[in-house]
């Protein structure tokens, strides 16, 4: 854990100049607007610790697969999100010295993310070994108006003495990745131009056969001085305009940078060139502060429907800032190909590709805070990809259609390669069903289960019913060998949540079909047609649902997490000596499998689905039960955790999972936000306080609330859409007021009372039980 | 499935070129002599499929670890006994041709392994572009009289045409694994040197520092000249003498090519050169005929001992000398550091380096067939790597002086590096204690248990005591997180075979204690303060052999393979469409896991190791429920079961498991004969015939047979050592004799009835009852 980001609400500051943190840095700093991001790196040269990293979305690699012991069954290849065209690269090269914060005597430093306004401050004063003193102030930007479009500007000012400068400022396409399996390099150059009006690079995927155009405008302004281009660099993979001119003492010279990129998942290849110059030449003709002005004004969108409000803890406000920020930076949600990578554009860990993450943790916050087409496209990347998953499942042994969602994909095809994980943490196809069931749930919309739903709920039931199968000394069904979101057991019989949730997709999916006959019959015989369906199948269904072994502890009154949990020896986390934590970094991998240290929610997490089909004493029971085992070292962990802490009235213990989830990367709590961040967790921040804290649930077409204020807080608001209606939310000391600027009622539940807010119409309610 | 090895008693036939089938005759024709070995590589250049393979026992290096996705505890390296200096290449130029089998037509091919007297032949007739024909006979050996020295007498004769040649014949020590993880080459030069009379090479392996020094003295002779070194060439990693001559049609000339080897394994680094060159100059000054007659000679002493003989079926004896030839050509038991690699010199999977398979498989082989010195050796490898098991358990947690031997390891650290068999599969520790009480059983050498038994047995009863839990549920002792000897099984809880042979270890230390304190109360005290040991650990044991958990199933009376084992569906193997077989290939991993299907003997091998322990009706029982649900898929599974079926009578199913195992190499069973010979279960074949056909047992001192004769065959003889006798024991149809060549008396139970051998006696016993 670390402490070093200066705590402010709008901004994240880095206030000193910390090459040993710059790693961590460059992840936390990251920008991005959903189509392309990058990392917080230098624009100039820098030897100190780095990972360089500019991304895009949807361009992968299929790295080539890297096991020690191949098993049946494994993927091909791991599809790898991968660094792209430098573009803010630049050497500046003053008095014939090269300047590199890690050689230079740097006299202060500052980075700073202007949340609102989306963009990336550095200010750096240094001294040259000539003793030569410089400012360099450097702003950048994803545009948020036109996503494949980034700016730059990158000011030198000399502080002391005169500099003769020599600036090289280009497109690097000779780049490569960390996290390769095999050393490889992903690029081929396809074509190249330079010339002293602007630079432009076109580089193509090995094997995917991604065309990325990068096209760079620029020129460097000085107050005294016209610089023009003094040499162009035009070689493999690289091209670059160099100005050469110097500065007195006080004088200033700014670089403005702008550049489209364009890619052949948004055009035809043949067009590449035509689009981007276009892009670059209509990008280039606003001024830099236009850009920022749009800037603002885009994200000053997202705030208005996104923004939580955090009154009396600026910690809390700037982190759930952040990780809001960083949710829309990464995902918003207007290409239904693309999807919510666990890292981001920050970082390569993980491949940047989708996990069950998307379904369970970031859905609702899209729900909410943003119109439902964005949700809806979350739940249509899995429909595009239902064929691969039956192929999926086929690969497998399954039959008849069949399907199994990856573990993690990027184009509907498995990437994973742990069999523990990827051929057995098989619970992902609940979650991708559950998405739509809460999707429905929470819309109204009732029309995707025709339209797509459907079809991906009977690819899933039908997995469900040829993985379970019948025990003759249970007389029940067991689903045995699975993977449960636990992933601190592997390869166990019965796995509590898993089958849970199996019985559910199939029961959720009778009362889908049930849903469609009624609606339109016609479609629902299309869909059986298509799908080869057998009315026979549903009988075998039933008999599941009726007949599924569910493992539990009668006398404890809870349910198992798996067979023969109970054989395990019960020692609280708290009895941990702190220097055997975090478990995954301290004991062998075998220690923790027979351990009873639980990961993350597992029977929680199932309770915390269907939280309606169990009383409160029973989630309690689980509760007491299962989370003095659980260690949280899954980001995902604390989120849920809070969530059922809150419902059982155990604040100070929600408060605390709150800020453990919510500062996770700005903190570094896990000693691993130099890889990148925690993306996908950071849904689950919001829902700690959306559902933890304000109690948000949806029942009946209602919104239910029962709210509770931390007691370090003096009131938080937040906004949320539910069908038509677009509600303000705030609590505070025994007030909670409730604003609806929608055109539609909010129909409310608050405390179990029911409450409308007319449409522009707003409602308090005072001295109600809020507990603090 | 293949059947191209010509069927004769003492030798083995490739009598047609086929190239498709180079690799794996390559693996066959293999030789060597315990301390090196090669595959049977041609000399001359070959362009088509082939494995280049030399290896020297102990030469290992620490290939870096590869794996997809790391987990804590795993080793840093799989050490790999390497590809080391190819001493018999040579480059072949006839009228300008490099000559190449894969390029000439080749009129005649015969490779045969002449096994009686330890040679490898090879006949070739070939026709060059230009029309020249050429015979090559090749005869190579791997001294059995002086384990550093290997011989190769290498003819050419011109058949038709007249030849200009030139023989370049060399040492390259650049040479790579097939197997690297990371495509490194392991080997660096030290120094070479290369004159007229002699060319040398010294390499040493990257990180390890092994250095290998190889000297070669060759020389060309024809009947019709005088031929001499025309050429030195003396390059980086690569020596060679070349010879310019010709012949004329009907002239042969044949190069005579002795090299010595000796390592810093056996030497001091600056005594290689002398050691080499003494060896070397020694060697040289023998003729091959004279080479020949002592290979003959060395093998006569090795084949007097362990032989079978098999009257009436020539594949069965073919095969059988065969699994017998090359476990001596791998092991011969005379450097205690040395064990038996599954694959010995004949090919780089599994890395050449020591299983549980020695233990299991091995032991009895060496202890029946030769001095029990030998067998010694093996337990005292384990002995030396007592400390490195310690270390080992303790990066998995464990404390104390627990020791965990490694499932993988050339040097006592583990190399293995998937979790669920590393980590898991610790039944191994139980093969080891086993050893040390069959091999006291089998000898009557109680005295090694104070000398060397009893720290290790400790050891592995400390880490059983602290691998199992206490189930609060169950009140009784359990074991969670295992894999059995049935790899289609991971990570399952209260494996059968796992429990009960970590309670036996427990009881027999407990033994092995009592033991040592009545022979020499003052060497266990040594023992004990040196292990730092309490009493009360004893009580610990006591306590969990009295209160271990053991599944099972009373209704049917079998002993459950794991917890959950009945919740499967159980379909016989029979059921299993023959194009899903074998289940490795067809399957993925996670549907073998959680089906019914058995590797290889898993209860069946505790039953095995512990018959006397278990009526031959609960033996039954348990061989009629697992037996059907197997698939062998291990080479070392049919063994066993070969002599549970014999046991129980079942005479047809033992003959058809013993062809299974005795054949798998010579008909590439498995497909996988051009990885490497399977040299651990080769002992299993010997096996089958020892103790499933002929029934031996070791009970109380004394020599058990209950024979049968499969009826393919007419009868069968082997000769076994056991304190102080000497007994060949020959089988035939209603008559059994015992003749005893050694100085103590054999005490013998046949079919139950006491029988004595007199030293130098003979018994021969007719109408018994020998079922065929």
């Amino acid at each position: 854990m670390k402490d070093y980001i200066v705590k402010d609400s709008w901004q994240i500051i880095e206030d000193q100049f910390r090459p040993e943190y710059n790693e961590i840095s460059e992840s936390i700093f990251s920008i991005g607007n959903g189509r392309m991001g990058q990392r917080a790196n230098f624009e100039e040269d820098y030897s100190g610790k780095s990972l360089q990293g500019s991304y895009i979305a949807g361009v992968y690699y299929p790295d080539k697969t890297r096991v020690g012991w191949w098993k049946n069954g494994y993927p091909e290849y791991f599809a790898k999100v991968i660094n792209s065209t430098n573009w803010i690269g630049l050497h500046l090269t003053v008095n014939g010295q090269l300047v590199d914060l890690a050689q230079a005597k740097v006299t202060r430093f500052e980075r700073r993310l202007d949340m609102k306004s989306g963009v990336l401050h550095r200010q750096v004063e240094l001294t040259l070994a000539d003793n030569t003193e410089l400012a360099i102030t450097s702003r950048r930007l994803y545009s948020v108006h036109e996503s494949q479009t980034a700016a730059l500007a990158y000011e030198i000012k000399v502080l002391r003495g005169r500099a003769e400068i020599q600036l090289e400022s280009g497109l690097d396409g000779d780049i490569s990745n960390r996290d390769s399996n095999y050393e490889e390099k992903f690029w081929d150059e396809v074509s190249r131009s330079a010339d002293d009006q602007h630079i432009a690079l076109q580089l193509r995927t090995k094997k995917t056969g991604f065309e990325v155009l990068s096209r760079v405008s620029q020129n460097l302004v000085s107050a005294d001085q016209n610089i023009v281009v003094s040499q162009v660099i035009n070689q493999e993979k690289y091209v670059a305009q160099q100005f050469d001119f110097h500065l007195n003492e006080g004088q200033t010279a700014t670089l403005y940078k702008k550049v489209a990129i364009v890619t052949s998942e948004n055009h035809p290849i043949e067009n590449l060139l035509k689009e981007a110059t276009a892009l670059s030449e209509n990008f280039n003709a606003q001024s830099f502060a236009d850009l920022l002005a749009k800037q603002e004004e885009g994200w000053s969108k997202i705030w208005k429907d996104s923004d939580i409000q955090i009154d009396g803890d600026v910690a809390a406000q700037q982190a759930i800032r952040f990780n809001i920020f960083q949710l829309y930076q990464t995902y918003t949600g207007e290409d239904a190909r693309l999807n919510i990578g666990p890292k981001g554009f920050t970082g390569e860990k993980y491949g940047g590709v989708t996990y069950w993450d998307t379904e369970a943790y970031c859905l609702p916050f899209y729900m909410a805070t943003t119109k439902p087409e964005i949700a809806r496209n979350l739940l249509v990347y899995r429909h595009k990809h239902l064929q691969k998953a039956i192929e999926n499942a086929e690969k497998l042994g399954f039959k008849n259609g069949a399907a199994l969602y990856p573990m993690v994909t990027i184009n509907g095809e498995e990437c994973h390669n742990e069999w523990e994980i990827t051929f057995e943490e098989i619970h992902r196809n609940g979650a991708i069903a559950f998405a739509i069931y809460n999707y429905v749930r929470y819309t109204g919309d009732s029309s995707y289960l025709q339209e797509y739903g459907l079809d991906v709920l009977i690819g899933i039931a039908r997995f469900w019913a040829q993985r379970v199968n019948w025990s003759e000394q249970k007389q029940q069904y067991v689903m045995l060998g699975v993977t449960g979101p636990n992933e601190y057991e592997n390869n166990v019989n019965n796995n509590w949540y898993t089958n849970r949730i199996a019985s559910w997709c199939l029961k959720y999916t009778l009362q889908a079909i049930q849903h469609v006959e009624s609606e339109d019959v016609n479609r629902l015989e299309d869909i059986f047609k298509t799908l080869n369906f057998d009315a026979s199948e549903k009988d075998k269904w039933q008999h599941i649902i009726d007949n599924m072994y569910y493992p539990e502890d009668a006398e404890r009154g809870v349910y198992l997490q798996q067979d023969g949990f109970l054989d395990k020896e019960l020692i609280p986390v708290s009895e941990l000596p702190a220097s055997e934590r975090p478990l995954n970094q301290k004991w062998s991998w075998d220690r923790i499998l027979r351990s009873c240290y639980i990961k993350q929610a597992d029977v929680l997490q199932g309770l915390y689905f269907l939280e309606d089909q169990y009383d409160l004493e029973t989630i309690r029971r689980n509760y007491d039960f299962y989370e003095p085992l659980t260690v949280h070292e899954s980001s995902l962990s604390p989120c849920v955790h809070a969530i059922m802490a809150a419902k059982l009235g155990k604040e100070d213990k929600a408060y605390e999972f709150y800020l453990r989830t919510s500062r996770l990367d700005l903190d570094d709590y896990n000693n691993d936000t130099e890889d990148g961040l925690h993306i996908t967790s950071m849904a689950g921040t919001w829902m700690t306080i959306v559902e933890g804290f304000a109690g948000l649930r949806v029942r009946d077409g209602k919104l239910h609330f029962q709210p509770i204020l931390p007691k370090e807080w003096n009131g938080y608001n937040f906004r949320i859409h539910f069908r038509g209606a677009d509600l303000q939310v705030a609590v505070s000391k025994n007030q909670l007021k409730f604003k609806n600027s929608g055109d539609s009622t909010a129909n409310l539940v608050v405390n179990g009372q029911s409450q409308n807010v007319e449409a522009n119409g707003e409602i308090t309610l005072e001295n109600i039980a809020i507990s603090e």
